[in-house]
């Protein structure tokens, strides 16, 4: 098995390496801004320890990695417009459309889409961008209500973060070919999996979750989701070490 | 064989009873306010058409034609936004950011791309979903070059406009069962369709070709298209009446 710090390594040399479509022309170095900077790539690690324990080579899942990170990149490219969350730095840079203008950061978001969605067509199973399509619109959902002051503060972060969390374990689990009727435990760890990490960046923004059960209420609420979460993982008859891991440092983390 | 005029209804028909996600929630609105106001349907008329040319029920073809129209719609939407081409008006209607805000606007061209995949992975086979993910990824090439004041005129209307003309062929072709190897004429077709619609676009615009060549010139280029694509038709041994009707409809519309 590999470690979490191993598969990440996997992902940034994948996602290094990657050729995109060269119908895109110099549209691809605003594309490849927008995904450098060092994310923690949790969406691709939690897609290739899944596919991992549930027996199959991390390498058979790494498309279907790849394409997560693309959709959250997406995600972050609109979400930071001036419409939107104007927000003007992503970890520590200027965010794409500062860096790049306006108009091209909504194609380069409109084409990290397209591109997730060719790597995931690469499976002969149409199940992977399936999964990875409707999360995405789940994940749309969860931005209309954020931009909509909604008031169901869980349905918003089910969409807006538990979509692409669910879709990391669901992608992985067709690409190892695990049938469906077998897939409900890994889906519940994932659920679960989502809420803890939203509820931790919650903790650490001082926003969401903390606005309404404050911060030690907050960090209740993570450690309960985070024992859900192990206690799912034990149910499966699998090695999923790499996963508790991964629960571990979602836990604790500080960034 | 059904006309173009009732193939369009049977477009019209689908689009109305669409379902889209229920995560999608009132964003909905924004996007059937973008798909309605009576555009031409030409995309998913042809793809019907060529479904039936080559044999099969346009029945069996309509979801792809219909995530066709779905990914022109969101292309309209983008394109539209202030940073864009900044239009107010599509079809004489308030465009989608002037009727529901620039980050709904934003939100409903992304979940409209995304609705698009989703119905085209319907079929078993994802060569439906990729052929329309790959123009689409053209499309965007093409838009980025149209921001980007490229000198490449003719390589501009290829991806911008040319692309989502092949993969309604394309698609219908996948969907209808038709062997790789025996598209290549269908292509071709579609190639000069997508030229002969951007020529006279450009004759009732005043604009794009008519800057180099002139009305006169333009119209002569138009025909000149029409005629290869009545041309490759013909070596088409299949009942190609309803695309000969489409070609002839093209270089004689006024709007």
């Amino acid at each position: 098995m590999r470690t979490a710090e191993e598969l990440r390594a996997l992902v940034e040399s994948s996602l290094m390496d990657m050729k995109l479509s060269p119908e895109l022309g110099e549209l691809s170095g605003a594309m490849r801004y927008a995904l450098a900077g060092g994310g923690k790539r949790i969406r691709p690690v939690l897609c290739l320890a899944t596919a991992e324990a549930a027996g199959c080579e991390p390498e058979r899942a790494l498309a279907a990695a790849v394409a997560l990170e693309l959709v959250h990149s997406f995600s972050l490219v609109h979400d930071d417009l001036p419409a939107l969350d104007d927000d003007v730095e992503r970890r520590g840079q200027p965010s794409t459309h500062i860096q790049w203008g306006e108009a091209v950061a909504i194609l380069a978001g409109d084409a990290l889409f397209g591109e997730a969605v060719r790597l995931a067509l690469t499976y002969s199973d149409p199940a992977v961008a399936r999964e990875l399509v409707e999360a995405t619109l789940g994940m749309i959902g969860g931005q209309y209500l954020d931009i909509t002051a909604a008031s169901d503060l869980a349905e918003l972060h089910r969409l807006k973060t538990g979509r692409l969390f669910t879709a990391a374990v669901g992608m992985a689990l067709a690409a190892a070919g695990v049938p469906r009727a077998k897939q409900a435990p890994w889906r519940l760890f994932a659920e679960e999996l989502g809420l803890l990490f939203q509820l931790v960046d919650d903790i650490l923004d001082r926003d969401g979750y903390v606005l309404v059960h404050g911060v030690e209420g907050t960090r209740k609420l993570a450690e309960e989701a985070g024992q859900r979460a192990k206690d799912l993982l034990a149910e499966i008859p699998a090695d999923t070490s790499v996963l508790e891991e991964i629960v571990a440092g979602l836990v604790t983390r500080t960034s």
